[in-house]
């Protein structure tokens, strides 16, 4: 595995281990990580504290983002594939887009570039997440 | 003025006065304001903090918002526009959209009714705004 999707998976655990959401990003820029975060919808009891915008929050104001990709363990929701297109992130690198995702043609008409991992790791843990608590994913991707 | 858009404006009135961008933002549900924000790059040092996801971010975690409407100054950004169709907020009213705003025809083709107000208060706030202020103008909008 990659070393920054490995990152990022290690965002998602981590978020899992905190009573969480497991979905994890990291912001990488010239081979180093800029920025790391993770769902936090429960533990900061908020909705807009998805993986790819808590890594961007946490990244605070950077000059520009022409010149990062994004990691991220799962295929993104509109609100963050419209944040990738706002904020001018050339490229997205994705865990696995089989448990949820429709933004790839939004993105990819952006001119955002999207390869995707098709991690298993990344499809069991989040499996095994929506099995365990089904309300609170309905919840997250906003299907109540 | 309709007194949500008012509300949006006062909001975005105070962030100018604060030192950061005038763009205001209010939730409304069955004619009661939910939820306020302003966009607060400059106050939190912060990129996601857009008028409209600070709305969001203080407005917590809602069962659903498909009851909602969203009033916010400017037309929004693909950040707040993906926001606002992954939250399945049906309705926007906007102050204006002549300085900005690209995302109206994405935001009606996923079914978001837009409203465009055409304020003239809220055209001369940001484009005095923009003359003050060019360089964090483009940096909020990524035109750096």
């Amino acid at each position: 595995m990659d070393e920054f999707m490995q990152a990022a998976i290690d965002e998602a655990r981590q978020g899992r281990q905190e009573g969480g959401i497991p979905i994890g990003a990291v912001l990488v820029r010239g081979g180093q990580i800029v920025a790391r975060g993770r769902n936090k919808r429960v533990q900061e009891d908020n909705p807009i504290k998805h993986g790819e915008m808590d890594c961007l929050y946490n990244a605070g104001r950077q000059r520009t983002y022409r010149d990062t990709v994004l990691y991220t363990t799962l295929m993104p929701c509109y609100m963050c594939a419209g944040t990738i297109v706002q904020f001018k992130i050339p490229k997205v690198v994705v865990g696995e887009s089989r448990t949820f995702g429709e933004s790839r043609e939004f993105l990819e008409a952006h001119g955002v570039a999207v390869e995707i991992v098709d991690s298993e790791e990344c499809v069991t843990m989040m499996r095994e997440f929506i099995a365990a608590e089904p309300t609170l994913w309905n919840e997250d991707i906003m299907e109540l």
